[in-house]
């Protein structure tokens, strides 16, 4: 399939020509997301509409032509979900990025899809609001976000971008455009189409709007850290912690490895003895945060007891400077594997009980392998972040489809807020049951019948080169 | 359509004989639910199942004949989605009724959907722990609560059923049993199917077992009520009452008619002198949760002095039984209605901030319609409970659907929490975007070719008498 020049004509008459690329005109950015193992590819065009009816304009021409559409946010997905199709469209939504409004009555943000977080973050702390999911990367964009269902690290208190979307204007591939939900959290009114549109990375609609749900931004904030010997005792500090009820915003741990690669590449220095360095195995850090200062060190000194009767070699209230550095540097652990040449990362999430359990077998897995697995995790919501080095492919692939079936095993799923993508398609086909991806190609059927959304995605078996 | 005696003698291969009944054995429960303006009908088989295999059994045997199935909970429903169709299938879950596994580790717990609120909610408390979610009828089975996306009165501080669960087991119409999502917040694994069927009224899939999130139970609770001069300035009282950060348990408000109402239905003597239940329009009332009563003595104190500035004509700490009595008559509110011989009732959901010009609006249109609208509802997220009093169905039916295009004009949609059923189906084809309900019926087409699931409900064209 390739977008002919009459198609490009086409797409003129959609969107401005100025933002109809073409050749030479689309850049390399437009080519790739952050994905490790997905090659990038160049599209026939870019297109960077303004409003939904161009959005809308652009899939008319698309589905008629039967030419492959991608949609196309900050492009900082980690599954090659937005990697574009050879001969294919990218629609681009970064001009599409206003504010549209910030509702204190409600409690609700309405934005463009190409929104960042950054920006929505700015103009809700001017109203002493928050809209709580932080994924770890504020150049994302709330499109973005809603085509992954982005977690991070404040989903144990806040859950994740599913949590917060309780409305959506989408155009679906026909380019008949919908409207979902609304300023309301309650509906039994129909199918939840707002739900199944997220995390749907791409394939079902292009989404031109979305309405979040805003909180209180509370004043007070503490971060607490603690090693332990082990990562088992930190595993059962989890739902004790959860049980006494001061609500963490932040429930993380980190391997020793880790811990120490991302000091290192930030320059964090937490001040812990070299003794307990040497021992401590993994950590815990816990973050709270409270509209009361009293509260907040009342909950910090109640945590600091629990911690110790449950295992913590010691507990450290961090200063704000140096807890800040730490969660921003944990924030940066994909560029911490990066750099260090991971080969691949995962995030695969399993029940949290059972991470111990998961991170044993795995690390038996990889030393079969003679492969090296480390990582950290969101050890409040089980979601754990790991980075493989294996540069053989086919055992790399043979260790990271048995680290996936090991953790389906224990109750868990392929992705916790990544995404499948392009990325991890082969293991996704190999190990859900083929009924569900049955239905869900039926479903994406329905929304979109000659499949020009996100094709080679998720469970699509055509090839996007 | 009928059920054939053929067909009841295969059913009994699929459940035990004794759970077959057919004729005469079908008692007069099983023909209806609570709705107002749906009428029973009888259908030709009931089966209670005792697992997901005979579940799966009974479908893979009305697929292949084209036989119609409504499943069915406690039959609590107001919208008339478990009415039987004539000549169908009623699968009764009252059997699958066991819960599998209350986990502390995870917060999590694993019930049948013949679970009642009311067995959940003990079983639980052994645990310290909560599910949150209490729509006013203790006797509602969680396959039912799963099916309308059950909300109530804690929806704003925890959201409703959707906000729960985690995991589904559930039965296509083919028989064959898919599980998805598990003991995660998180997860972008192909599309949520959990998501999906949750709110489907048993259009999509029965489920056969529910994954729910647990909270910690916090031992003090205060409730606070407040009369006005009228509804407005409790309107814009409530998003400052969840801007101080408080985190309210309940924000309701009653107009005074339904006060009288409720109150006089159960007897209740909240100690309100004459002189302001005389001048008060409307009650706003704010039950509040801490695991420290320090803090929720401090919390209540705050709200006094809010709400004296927000222009309440008094502030009442209600003492505790009397507070329980007066939330006990608000969750009866229904059955008040009833009693005062309500012609129809509805829960439409608007923006909350959109409450004072909906009834403004709402009690014009009943006006000059010579008819009478009253109620009550859950201030904190837009869900208006109303009774209509109108014995005139063509007069009633032109009265409902203007409100409705009024509740929908400002944003919102026709049912909060109830469902569509069969009771509000007209009012939603009227009102729906035709691109919606095509896609939703086609959605409906990916799970059920055969259209044997709850035809007749929501969108569905059928007739099921």
């Amino acid at each position: 399939v390739t977008v002919t020049t009459d198609i490009a004509d086409r797409l003129a008459t959609a969107v401005e020509a100025a933002h109809v690329l073409v050749g030479d005109a689309i850049g390399e950015d437009y080519t790739h997301d952050e994905a490790l193992t997905v090659a990038g590819r160049r599209p026939a065009a870019v297109v960077r509409p303004g409003a939904a009816a161009e959005v809308a304009a652009v899939l008319r021409i698309a589905n008629e032509a039967g030419v492959p559409v991608t949609a196309r946010g900050s492009a900082t997905g980690l599954s090659g979900a937005c990697v574009p199709v050879e001969g294919g469209i990218v629609v681009s939504f970064e001009r599409m990025n206003r504010v549209l409004e910030i509702d204190t009555e409600n409690h609700v943000a309405v934005v463009e899809p190409g929104v960042t977080l950054q920006q929505l973050d700015e103009i809700t702390a001017q109203h002493d609001l928050v809209y709580p999911v932080f994924p770890g990367e504020y150049s994302a964009s709330i499109g973005g976000n809603v085509a992954t269902n982005a977690g991070g690290m404040r989903a144990v208190k806040y859950g994740v971008t599913r949590h917060q979307v309780l409305g959506l204007e989408a155009v679906l591939a026909s380019g008949e455009t919908i409207r979902t939900g609304g300023k309301f959290v309650k509906a039994t009114t129909g199918y939840d189409l707002t739900q199944l549109i997220i995390g749907s990375e791409g394939t079902l609609a292009l989404v031109t709007e979305a309405t979040l749900k805003l909180y209180p931004r509370l004043r007070h904030q503490a971060t607490v850290l603690a090693p332990f010997p082990s990562l088992d005792p930190i595993t059962h500090a989890i739902p004790r912690i959860v049980d006494s009820g001061i609500g963490p915003l932040i429930l993380e741990y980190i391997d020793m490895m880790t811990m120490s690669a991302t000091t290192a590449f930030v320059g964090l220095d937490l001040g812990i003895p070299e003794t307990i360095r040497e021992q401590a195995l993994a950590y815990l850090v816990v973050m709270m945060e409270n509209r009361h200062e009293d509260r907040l060190e009342e909950d910090v000194a109640q945590l600091a007891d629990q911690l110790a009767e449950l295992g913590a070699m010691d507990v450290y209230v961090l200063p704000a400077a140096a807890a800040g550095q730490l969660i921003d540097a944990r924030e940066k652990s994909f560029w911490v594997a990066k750099a260090n040449n991971a080969d691949d990362i995962f995030d695969i999430v399993v029940p949290r009980a059972a991470i111990p359990e998961f991170m044993t077998k795995v690390t038996e897995l990889a030393s079969e392998n003679a492969s090296w697995i480390a990582g950290c995790g969101h050890a409040g919501d089980g979601n754990v972040h790991l980075s493989i080095f294996q540069s053989d492919p086919d055992v790399r692939a043979h260790v990271s489809k048995e680290m996936f079936r090991i953790g389906m095993a224990l109750g868990g799923a392929i992705s916790g807020e990544h995404g499948i993508g392009e990325a991890k398609k082969p293991y996704y086909l190999a190990l859900e049951d083929p009924v569900k991806v049955d239905l869900m190609r039926r479903i994406k059927g329905a929304f979109d019948p000659n499949g020009i959304l996100n094709p080679g995605t998720i469970f699509d078996s055509g090839d996007p080169a």
